[in-house]
């Protein structure tokens, strides 16, 4: 299988590094309008082959195209490369509205090729466990999400706190909690005159007693990535900054009973057990990534993180933007999930 | 000074332990409506003498009254104790709407009496000494204040998680900012059926660049009590779970420059220089708060929690759960903030 | 039962306080040097007797002696309250030395009377637990075990930091490993002229592959009470400042197996499983410790901390300190453990 | 400037990496007995030139030869690369014993050439704000070095774990406190039959009142890098598996003043003051100490790490595993530290 990357910024280059080290990969092909970006990468990876530009990728016989650009740029070059029967990976979030991310779907099924989304987090060992716990009904009923994303951070020109940061703990919601909010509220702020919010509070409704609310911020003195997972049954914590006992499971909650005076009165008990944090998978996320990609290309399958949660997540972050431009404004999200 | 201690649930026994070792305290005097606390407090406090009523107290010649009873008695017995020429201290938050706080004010004013409300917090070394290094401007312009107070708590059947847990973190808001929101916009949810929020997210606006988020939550597998104040030269973390250290500096933080290029576009520079633990007094908050309220009584001072406070507080609370029930629905608070 | 607690320094007034709170007990009389004190203990506790001396305790009808006093003070009044017939608790360290704690161990073996000595980390749930793990052999082959109890803390006048602190580790080790090690190595250093040592670094060997380090200072920065347990099947850490969580199972370690190539020599392969936090009992020590004790008085029942095992603490602690005078020339211990 | 590089293990590449990324340096050549090491090295950095032998280096026209081979060839290679006139710098330990070492050292100051050895440590941000602190008297009379480096780490099979991680914490200590102990103790176990020691405590006196203590570990379940470095007028610790604030000053100790009773009894004072954490230097370690390298090749400087550095490190180990084959006995350091 021969694999063009296109665009060599910040991620780009990981990228080329795993589908080098691929045995499935023949070729890695790959271009970018830098050339300065171009040298070095050949420079680092000899055995890589520079496209003079994105046309010459296009005319290659290569089998898929990973498109890792800004993301203005993510739905021209994937529909061109689709177009031309390239299948396509494209960068975290797949387009810049959900209308683009939908025509890309639709032609990706309409010409039966592999659109994928980077949504790295989901092929790291913390988060596929879990969501086998959630998936086990380990966790019980699902009581909320929440999840904070906070850094003195690079800030964007381009896109809000939310599209670059709470993209991530988003595309692992969507995975781990398998369901799709149906109201938004947002609320944000930007401190740097004509930038984009850089501090924002999201919460989700769900149609079950399920919350969700995500904390994204790149002014913030200390790095914090946790998210708390609670259920009925069992509560998670995943810190990501651990370095090792990412997630940790906790045999605590309520259990809710009648009240034996009353049976219309709920009585609320307390529970506190032992605490379990199991092993986890620590191959690199994007090597995972990378064979499941080839994967799906060479057999035809349908990606984890397909066209569709491209598309799911772009929603949410559309209609995060809208309620925190009105101060937290409900927005409903009634457009049917799966096209 | 002879004071009395009305209520001996969970704080009222610490008010009675502090207000007895008071010099300035010739007699503590208490009451509760059930007996078997009342035996325990004289059997472990034996210097202190039981009152049979709140009558008796009002008839007594008692200088102060300390309200440490459920909530919706703050304002019935503080009213009560005004009227009766009493000094009042009233446990958090003040009462249970913005009516019942406006004639708490109103009653202590026009009978010159001392209204205190027992905001504790405000009285520690941590948050006395945020509110030096904000006050002496070495945050700078003040970005966000973020606080977060979650716990596997007990759910209370009365009061929704905000009205138990976030008018902590109002207080130490109000009282370190020096500033009052515009408007509120919450989003929370009830997991057992019949009972208040347990979960909750607060989000304030204000006049300037500031933006405030509170999370509180009875129900999380972890404890956290962690407030973020992001300013433009410093920014400070008030971490209460830390056993020292529980402030920290850090001079961290964005520059905003004009670009070179172009006059009216935004270049940002990032600086992280070294971080500071001042040392904190360590005596005890409720200690200090006693001090400071006997001092009121007998020098006719205006206390640093003064009845308005508890007054900002409420309101800022019914707000939040007025927006709450709508979802997040935007709440301005167009009263005047000073009566 | 009555129970005399002598000595109100520091920790008679938990032992008093434990004592006073046990349905099993009648009456608690106490007595000090220290008026001042007698004064304050009876004005905190109402319902204990106080006695005006020694002499009167042992006059008195009480069934057992609690001695809470300086170390010096242990043996003298220890050996009188047993000569008059009366059960004994003895704060740790047990005596001054190893004579002194056989004699007393030997005096209550023929009155046929109770001696118990105040190890409390013994009866804390997490020391428990560890005992727990390792007698089950879930630990396996015990391989090491290390503990650090460092601190800003009080310089004494009449013990070295090993009397003072290592007690406590030496304590939990001799419980939970059930081992007393054969020799011992100890190095340390007095940093203020005239004053004992307050650093120390005592290593234990064993007749089996196993090794003991303690290390203990009173002039830390930070304070550290850890102690790692290694086994051949799994490894526990014990945290005494982790809020929750403290005792910690890690499914790590190597095994060993001669190698493919060369039966003679050992191939090392390294093992990383899932680490559990197990419930721990938070009932405090010193309740349990003393219904344990009443119970021993009551029944007959040989206590967990015994005479015994005060002795062979004491032990240690003798060899410790004279090791360190040689730095850390080899002290055997041949004497028989059990006497 | 022309640099070989022998041995490719896992030190080596990087090494080649930080030499190849020097404008200083025109040439990087490199050898390994290990012929898939070489494809690949080459295949990584296809600029770097494979020699076929370290005769072929020799012979060439290099100005220095870089050792990262196994401990038992630095001296015959290092040896040899100084008789032909090449600059040598060195992996840890500079050599198998001290005659290696001191031999070494000779010959390089008979040739006029750099010999340096590779103590990595001491080029961080971190250990370098150390020495300053120390340096400048802000921490007053050095009172303790304790240092804990321990992991499940791998096992060894020709050096104990001594040699393999203490070096470490040994070689900050010499520079940070710039004293040499007079005496070592240590004491330590072996596991795995066949083995060498997989756990010691080494303790070192000098000729003040200063200890040192280290504590290394290849069996541990968590990994801790901790040194505490008590002093007169501060406490500093440097934790290196903090993501920042990897090194802490506390303003905390004692005060020793003559009793106002008694002149000749000491009295001890307790200071609890600010901490504080200072910005450091974030550059890789080895960037810094390859431009101090070539540095001292073009200027005929002396390096911070020198070889009578790698020679005072070597007699402590060799010291430290005399005493630990007899259960710390002292042994004592009376050669002259310089040459």
């Amino acid at each position: 299988m021969k694999i063009a990357v296109v665009g060599l910024g910040y991620w780009g280059p990981n990228l080329v590094r795993n589908f080098s080290l691929s045995d499935n990969v023949s070729q890695v092909i790959c271009c970018d309008l830098d050339a300065q970006r171009m040298k070095q990468i050949v420079r680092k990876f000899p055995h890589v082959k520079a496209a003079s530009s994105f046309d010459d990728i296009l005319k290659s016989d290569c089998d898929a195209v990973v498109v890792a650009t800004p993301i203005s740029q993510h739905y021209p070059l994937g529909m061109k490369a689709l177009k031309h029967g390239k299948h396509v990976l494209i960068e975290k979030p797949l387009a810049m509205n959900s209308k683009e991310c939908e025509e890309l779907v639709r032609t990706a099924e309409d010409n039966k090729l592999v659109l994928m989304v980077d949504h790295t987090f989901l092929y790291t060992g913390a988060v596929r466990k879990m969501k086998e716990i959630v998936s086990s009904g380990e966790v019980g009923d699902l009581y909320y999400f929440d999840s904070v994303r906070v850094n003195l951070g690079l800030f964007q020109h381009d896109v809000n706190v939310i599209w670059d940061l709470a993209v991530h703990d988003l595309s692992i919601m969507d995975y781990v909690l398998g369901q799709m909010p149906t109201a938004v509220s947002t609320t944000g702020l930007a401190h740097v005159p004509g930038k984009p919010e850089n501090i924002a509070y999201m919460t989700m409704f769900f149609d079950t007693t399920l919350i969700a609310h995500i904390h994204v911020n790149w002014l913030a003195p200390v790095k914090v990535r946790r998210t708390l997972l609670g259920g009925s049954r069992r509560m998670v914590v995943f810190d990501d900054l651990e370095a090792s006992e990412k997630v940790k499971i906790y045999d605590k909650g309520i259990s809710v009973n009648p009240s034996p005076e009353n049976v219309y009165q709920m009585q609320v008990g307390y529970r506190t057990g032992d605490m379990s944090a199991p092993r986890l998978d620590t191959t690199e996320a994007l090597a995972i990534e990378a064979a499941h990609f080839i994967d799906c290309v060479a057999n035809s399958h349908r990606p984890i993180t397909d066209g569709e949660a491209g598309l799911r997540i772009v929603r949410l972050l559309e209609a995060a933007t809208e309620s925190m431009a009105t101060r937290g404004r409900l927005v409903t999200l009634n457009t049917p999930v799966h096209l």
